[in-house]
């Protein structure tokens, strides 16, 4: 039986950037509080935290204090350390959600796939490489190109990359600089992702997302997924088996491909709410971030109904230098019926940087077709500019 | 032109209760920071906002202190110190929205509703009184019962006194108890609201909500309020009216009578988000909060359309004396497709007071069906308990 006090329970959040800040925002309705760790002094999340601590997400002081003033442990980004939360859990008794196992898994992708390929989730072919031997072998086997990926730290598209033949073998692995592993390529039709929940004894999970890519940074999502009903209903089976293999409770952001056979293979795990789950605040009847507070704290999951299609846009920093972050002319955003604008409180803009995004709903817009709403997220993103 | 930045603009808000709390919560998105003034240490607000400031709502240091941090000032309370209010912006140059002699126009009941009339807006009968004399002779010209009002001070229906008779007249001026005026009593058919918005150069109203009060306090309120389309047009009509009279940007929530024959009086005016406004958080395309930020920085305003019809309720104190506030058994509200839990973050729990609201939109319960929706957000509501 759930009941709600004051002060309410409290998530302490490793990461404090734009994630961490839309939970807190999430958070609070439901009397939830938020402390976030972040390094960075006043942090996107500070302004809507209860509070920061500043220090850096492996420091170990900072994760003590964020457990002892926390009810449960949560991260808003991969790289925390998960051994650390896993000792400071135990000695001070505050859980961690997801767990760090989970966070171990999906840390080296090669564990993450094999685990993954042993429950039953369709993942595309993959080997590890431990030299340029290795890389052409796999090129033999799958057959070129193929992708080499950084087995630990790559997010955003960084640390892989793709191998055009066996010519290229050393000089890719060097490029990676580290334990690494190679994939086939997949030839897909398109991206998309379903954000999932694991909550107490139940899950849940979004309506499929389709992304559009560039230089592997996320820029748009549809929703739902512009895919025939069969293959959707493919990729949320494929979701609900991955929910199975993670442990802890808490969102996921499940990246598939949709080949162009209709099938649906995984090809990234984030063990957090994702950015392309951000249309949910509006677009959803919870948010993914409200999800993640509820799951983390074991409360019961809420509904993931589609409120109307809905496109949502990344605001990138579209600058050659680092500069303070100014958004200028979001007139139109504001002025336009169904266009919601969310900023995320950086003080710096630096190229392709996110800084914001821009979410629009078809019932606000006053059409369900998909493309229309992409082209009018397009357009009032592409209108906006850093002074 | 709008430019965000970060920081962003600062509201000042005198008063940190919900209403601050839930302007907090829909400014951070926009990167809108809120510094609220409030005499309760870790009042409402303060778990959203940048800074509280602890003092009185008349402590002109502290004004002072809110106005040089801020770049405008607001309120969340009617009963702010309109004098204090003028002398500290003109000091500090810190513009105040809606305007000091807007509040000293609604402080007044008796002004307010002189001013209102003169612009033609259509309000009960009225007249001064000033002595028992005076309320004989207004229930000779009215016809028994009238209502007698405080002219200042009174809210949530306190300093309302219904008079039934000549012989009531002394007993009911003394419990008033200050200057006071008399009012026909409306024989409504319905109470309805319109929450109106008031840009830079441009207004815009939130369909009609109609609100069902017990003991004088708001209880529900369905939207739209289940009229004739022509009342709710005449009540579109004088909601701008309304604002016509009103000066300073803002959200004004403007509660409005349906009488038995279809016409529309006015009732009362709060210079700022309403209980009966709660409901566009979720129910409409921007919520009042929201649109407050943005009317009292002169930003453009967003969309008022409706989303679904929707049905809000409080959650009132439901405890014989003062404690501390948990709400138990909240899981069917939080289980409930299209049920969205507000909790104000208040430490006490007192009788009737107001410590959260529920929302049911009707697109996540499946129906469009006003009744359907009041009885289930009823329902919920009636399931919660104060332990």
């Amino acid at each position: 039986m759930t009941t709600l006090q004051t002060p309410g329970p409290t998530l302490g959040v490793v990461g404090g950037g734009q994630l961490g800040r839309m939970l807190a925002e999430a958070a609070a309705p439901l009397g939830v509080e938020v402390i976030v760790l972040d390094p960075t002094p006043d942090c996107p999340a500070a302004l809507v935290a209860r509070d920061q601590l500043v220090g850096d997400f492996d420091d170990e002081a900072g994760i003590r204090e964020l457990a002892e003033r926390a009810d449960v442990l949560t991260f808003e980004i991969e790289l925390a350390d998960q051994d650390l939360l896993e000792r400071v859990s135990e000695e001070t008794g505050t859980p961690v959600h997801p767990r760090p196992e989970t966070l171990r898994t999906i840390h080296d992708k090669l564990v993450q796939k094999r685990e993954l390929r042993e429950a039953g989730v369709p993942v595309p072919p993959f080997r590890a490489v431990d030299d340029a031997d290795d890389v052409r072998d796999a090129i033999d086997e799958f057959g070129a190109p193929v992708m080499l990926k950084a087995r630990t730290g790559g997010y955003d598209g960084r640390g892989n990359v793709p191998v055009e033949s066996a010519a290229d073998a050393e000089d890719a692995l060097e490029s990676v600089a580290g334990p690494a592993m190679v994939e086939s390529f997949v030839d897909f039709e398109r991206e998309i992702s379903a954000i999932a929940v694991k909550g107490d004894d139940e899950v849940a999970t979004f309506p499929v997302g389709e992304n559009v890519h560039e230089e592997e940074i996320l820029r748009e999502t549809v929703v739902p997924a512009r895919s025939s009903d069969e293959v959707l209903e493919k990729a949320e089976a494929v979701a609900a088996d991955v929910l199975e293999v993670m442990d802890g409770r808490g969102v996921y952001g499940i990246e598939l491909f949709e080949t162009s056979d209709g099938e649906i293979l995984l090809n990234e795990i984030a063990p957090r709410p994702h950015n392309s789950g951000h249309w949910t605040i509006e677009g959803a009847q919870s948010s993914q971030f409200e999800q993640h507070a509820r799951a983390v704290l074991g409360w019961p999951l809420g509904s993931t109904t589609l409120r109307s299609p809905t496109v949502s846009t990344n605001l990138l920093g579209d600058v050659d230098e680092p500069r303070e972050a100014a958004l200028a002319n979001v007139d139109r955003i504001l002025e336009t019926d169904g266009a919601h604008l969310h900023w995320y409180g950086k003080r710096e803009a630096r190229p392709l940087r996110k800084l914001g995004h821009v979410t629009v709903t078809g019932d606000g817009v006053g059409t369900d077709d998909r493309e229309e709403l992409l082209a009018t997220a397009r357009e009032l993103r592409d209108d906006v500019t850093f002074e």
